[in-house]
């Protein structure tokens, strides 16, 4: 089979892995099945907790009489783990696949071990890039997994923190009004990110002010069908009548103000991603603690010259120790700007 | 003649135009000249101040014998006024053009004149809009002197004010840092705006804070060939050794706090175009005074978390009575943004 032929099945994968969910615990998966003339078989992807792996999603799309001898292009390692489903490695084994091609290795240490299983039973296995797959391909497939890979590698989610502010950086104004420094497009955005995270963290101050209702509306104001986990954090009681205490979804309060221990709890929950939508406090607390992975950084073509600022005191006295970031996507939001980050590898 | 072709004469007068300067105190126009079944016969530009307007340009470009009858499209209406050039209404008649479109209309009182004048003496002179081009073609070409029209109609300078900030609003860190926020291509962008304006002014806290040169620089560092008036406001004394002293190229000190008097003397002394670099304090006095045309936001993908905010109390008390922009282009510059915007028509 042809290297070209195994690239543009990666891509593919790549493709179709992106249409799942970030949510839910698995990362996201895409598998393309080939025969020994680099021709498709089949082709799968993984759709959220409780259903099929890539792999196995492949598999059953494909004619099983093709599959035997055929070759698996896969956006991730092969798990050789029993968890809801079974492992995928035994799957593919099972099914005759006899070569696999994977972009990104298995981070996680209870489903890992699916390479050197496959090759002990005589599958030839291999990374894309030892496939020959170019860099920039490999890369696009191993950047699906980036926030999963990082929170399985470091048994805590991976945290975004969001702020919308004016253009000189406030979240509201002088009196305390904020809604809504941003318009409908950016706050449409902002419910699809809330839609693609596990647990969504407000501070118990913007729970009294803002009364949130934290839940994922799509654009026509409909909750969407899995919400994220709505949690409060800080020692103040959640009001009777508070909206975040209505559904649809989960809530739940976290009467503290350790930041790590809430995270290692919604850890423990299976949150691999947690949006933090501030308020100030909460999230410079969380940026003390370089517990912040990715930034969210609304912008309204607004000035406001007085109000809180979108971040606290963190303690930086001079220009060199400020917390830099690694600028990856610009969205024209309407009105507004979107800018994302990341944090800088090494950096706080 | 087809639509057509007035349409594709104008596009061309556009790009032309653009090729000028937008510092020198004239408007950059472009002008293309025509003969009967719509074919080029000559095109020209103003190159700055002291050098040919457009249309003489255009003329000095063509053959004499196919000008006469030919038809001139220009962006900008003819002048019918005697400055440092003759007026290009009677040039335009005196080389036999018989006809003349235009996609704006001269805002300047003085130099106005020049569509009656012409269509007095037997010239069929009409509005691009008139001649049937589309209005996107004839915005792109009104835009061209957008910032010169409004200084000339108001007979005040447009005021681009500018900031370099953290994603969260500071200028400076805790300690007074700012050097530098923003990295080395968002810093080479600013000279660009800075060699594009008439007159630079800061105050002098920004002087005697970081003693900046004010000089407009190209990529190597060489001061461009004609600097902008640097002005420094404020009545404060400029010290001795301030780098704003040495040159290349004229400086000034406004010994007052009265910006709107400022750029009254900035518009006699020629200026059409004026850039506020800072710092906090004097930007937010034109913002007070309701005197910033455009803003150029250049954000650096860091946090800092305390430190001078990019712009002072401007009195706002609300979110509602926010001062509202209209971006206008977002520029990638290396890892920094730049957000440009105009100010709303009819809001602040
Ligand atoms: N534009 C935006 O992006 C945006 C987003 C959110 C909020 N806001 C605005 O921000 C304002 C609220 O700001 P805020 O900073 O007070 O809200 P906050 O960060 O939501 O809440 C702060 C409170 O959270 C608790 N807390 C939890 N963990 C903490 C920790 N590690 N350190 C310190 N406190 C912790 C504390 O209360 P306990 O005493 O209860 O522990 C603290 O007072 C509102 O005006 C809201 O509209 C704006
Ligand atoms: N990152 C950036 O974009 C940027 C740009 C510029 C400056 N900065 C930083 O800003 C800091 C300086 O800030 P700043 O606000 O003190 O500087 P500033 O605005 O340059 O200067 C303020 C001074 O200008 C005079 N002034 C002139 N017109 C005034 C008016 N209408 N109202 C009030 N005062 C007027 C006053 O001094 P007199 O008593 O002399 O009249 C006033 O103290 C420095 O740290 C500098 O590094 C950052």
């Amino acid at each position: 089979m042809s290297d070209d032929a195994i690239a543009r099945a990666l891509e593919r994968a790549t493709l179709l892995a992106a249409r799942g969910p970030q949510r839910g615990g698995n990362p996201r998966v895409g598998c393309v099945l080939l025969d020994d003339t680099g021709q498709e078989i089949g082709a799968g992807w993984h759709r959220g907790a409780g259903t099929a792996h890539a792999e196995a999603a492949a598999l059953a799309a494909s004619d099983p009489a093709r599959v035997a001898g055929s070759t698996a292009v896969i956006t991730l390692e092969p798990c050789h783990h029993t968890g809801r489903t079974p492992p995928c490695s035994r799957a593919l084994l099972a099914a005759g696949v006899r070569r696999v091609i994977y972009a990104a290795g298995d981070p996680d240490p209870r489903a890992a071990g699916g390479r050197a299983w496959l090759a002990a039973q005589g599958v030839d296995v291999s990374t894309a890039r030892e496939a020959g797959v170019v860099p920039e391909i490999v890369g696009l497939a191993a950047e699906l997994t980036r926030s999963w890979s990082a929170a399985v590698r470091r048994r805590r989610p991976w945290v975004l923190g969001k702020t919308a502010t004016s253009l000189d950086g406030r979240v509201a104004a002088a009196d305390g009004t904020s809604m809504w420094i941003t318009g409908a497009a950016a706050r449409a955005h902002g419910h699809t990110v809330r839609a693609d995270v596990d647990a969504i963290v407000v501070g118990t101050g913007t729970l009294l002010a803002d009364d949130p209702a934290l839940t994922a509306r799509g654009a026509d104001g409909t909750p969407v069908v899995d919400q994220p986990l709505r949690v409060v954090l800080g020692r103040r009681a959640v009001p009777e009548a508070a909206a975040v205490r209505q559904g649809p979804g989960p809530w739940l309060h976290l009467a503290t103000q350790d930041i790590a221990a809430a995270l290692d709890h919604l850890w423990e929950r299976g949150a691999r991603r947690v949006l933090i939508e501030g308020g100030p406090t909460v999230l410079g607390a969380a940026l003390r603690a370089g517990l912040v992975d990715e930034l969210h950084s609304y912008l309204a073509p607004v000035l406001l010259g007085a109000g809180q600022p979108a971040v606290p005191d963190l303690g930086i006295g001079t220009l060199r120790d400020g917390l830099r970031w690694q600028r990856t996507e610009t969205y024209h939001l309407g009105e507004d700007i979107l800018i994302t980050a990341r944090r800088l590898e090494g950096a706080h």
